[in-house]
């Protein structure tokens, strides 16, 4: 708790120069997307949010161009899911190199496509531009009803913590791609979902909720820290990650809770359930045929900690989101040190 | 008429694989912001629009960074302006190199502030990222009243065509810098604002509106296209260009109205009026001490002309825009094959 989170503060040397928005309902780093007052006329809220692929890109992290075209509108999307939005849509900013080939463009916007349909929503419009690389950035709104908008902070004592689904195949993915570029994995291996429907619903239900963009540690420290308390996640491995990440772990030796440690992530939400309302809502989540995994509780105190059958282990989560940005853009270097913070952690 | 516009068609291969948004109000090209319905219940349509700062960055066009975020800012505000929104914002999407000193970061923000505070508007949130190269994109929201949207169309014929002030100061900026890097220009030279004020205005009087980011016979030539008529310009260059503008044309030599046919424009309005609304508008126009000032008249037929003393000279706009396609990102080429197309023209 005691570090500072440099990517915060990256993104605060910013911010501390613009004026805070009268109508914009959220605090900085408070909801994964930015909440507008649109008056007193409307029931609605604004949801807007802007994410880029850049280093996914230039690393070669993602390179078919339908996969690409699928994750800058599913990062988008993924973002107004967590603050429980119905979409309208998608903007798309693209500068393109000059030799780039008309059938990249065209499955990258299948790709586009694809992602909104998933989602049920359109391409609203964009920009495109002739550049020296290839540049994607995109911006996604929707409505929230005015009184049940959802937002990173309204955690309580004793709420239970929750994934949408099984995580650390993005950590995995981003490992294969990075360490065994030759192995093929199939073109279904990981191909992430804005939790859209699942946002809706948690509307009536969730405390808070955030994506797991940049891997569920990072999202446990965010949400501990917004609401001043103490995540603590159950060692139940085998239930929280999904199968083919508990499967490459054991491959190549990794501890399998390492996998959500790692900045690459999966867009599951991660949200939190008062216990009072957890019968209804695992109702209502299995009637649209949604399985939620319960990961653990929120507790006394500040911080992230792992609970065995014997203790509880203090994680620093601060130091792993620090990783991603000090060693971030060399991936050996980032898992050497990644590892190094797991045998000192002792889980 | 008759050539095709190449921006248009690199548009278009990536729009043609997107399902049309039935809630989107406005076709494709036939306004400078997306206008979303927002149902029923709401009396207003969403404005939206993304645009990214890409070669005129990278050709140094843009350097201080004050004025690179206040650029940032004004060309996505300025798309609002021309569908006449009441704003509710920027969203910015930004990555940084990591060699970037604090110091320029720092200014870049404060001109993105400027820039905001200048159309009464705010940050509401963003992105930042680490990347190779510096990349700057933004999405500026607003809200227009259900009842007086305004888009590109609607011009008819005998309204007279308007431009918000004199045009062609961006023009010559982009001239002097790239041509005479050398000539040191006040930092007064050229800082475009979006006219949202005049834009709002517009909303009860103008036919048809768009701004002139790309230089104003591009934006006639879009008009006329999506308008299907004729947009004929008054030869009376003193009082269509901006006093900078002429002194530049008169010590280099240029024709004067060539300044309007450079990719490189000011964002100002381009709109039309119909005859029986024009003396209310600018009456009301002169209430907010705004001086619009008449550059042409819609015609018959099809196509854009130059009306002089003797006769109509017809210009090929379409070709003047294909001309910053194939030639724009060699400053040398682009200029000569301007003037070239300039002399065949005979104005």
């Amino acid at each position: 708790v005691k570090n500072n989170i440099v990517e915060n503060m990256r993104i605060g040397r910013m911010a501390d120069r613009f004026l805070k928005a009268p109508h914009r309902i959220n605090a900085i780093h408070e909801a994964d997307a930015e909440l507008i007052d649109l008056g007193e006329e409307s029931d609605s809220v604004l949801a807007l949010t802007t994410d880029a692929l850049v280093e996914e890109v230039s690393s070669g992290l993602y390179d078919s161009p339908y996969f690409i075209g699928w994750m800058l509108a599913t990062i988008n999307f993924s973002d107004l899911a967590a603050v429980g939005a119905d979409l309208l849509g998608l903007v798309i900013s693209v500068s393109l190199p000059e030799e780039q080939s008309e059938e990249f463009v065209i499955e990258m916007a299948d790709g586009i496509s694809g992602a909104c349909n998933e989602a049920g929503t359109f391409v609203l419009g964009g920009d495109t531009n002739e550049g020296k690389t290839l540049l994607l950035s995109g911006c996604a709104v929707g409505l929230v009803p005015k009184n049940s908008v959802l937002t990173r902070k309204g955690a309580r004592k004793r709420d239970k913590i929750y994934l949408s689904a099984a995580a650390g195949l993005g950590s995995v993915y981003a490992f294969l791609r990075l360490f065994q570029p030759g192995k093929k994995l199939p073109e279904s291996f990981y191909v992430p979902k804005a939790r859209i429907k699942e946002g809706q619903l948690l509307r009536n239900f969730a405390s808070c909720a955030m994506d797991t963009s940049d891997g569920v540690f990072h999202t446990l420290d965010t949400l501990m820290r917004v609401n001043r308390s103490r995540f603590v996640l159950f060692n139940e491995w085998e239930k929280i990650l999904h199968p083919a990440a508990l499967e490459v772990c054991r491959a190549e030796g990794i501890p399998p809770w390492l996998t959500l440690a790692s900045v690459h992530g999966e867009f599951e939400l991660c949200f939190t359930v008062a216990p009072e309302k957890e019968k209804d809502f695992l109702s209502e989540a299995g009637r649209i045929g949604w399985h939620p995994i319960p990961i653990g509780e929120v507790g006394d105190g500040w911080g992230v900690g792992v609970q065995t059958a014997e203790r509880q282990i203090e994680v620093d989560t601060g130091s792993i989101r620090n990783l991603s940005e000090t060693a971030g853009s060399n991936p050996a270097r980032y898992f050497s040190e990644l590892l190094a913070l797991a045998k000192e952690t002792g889980i």
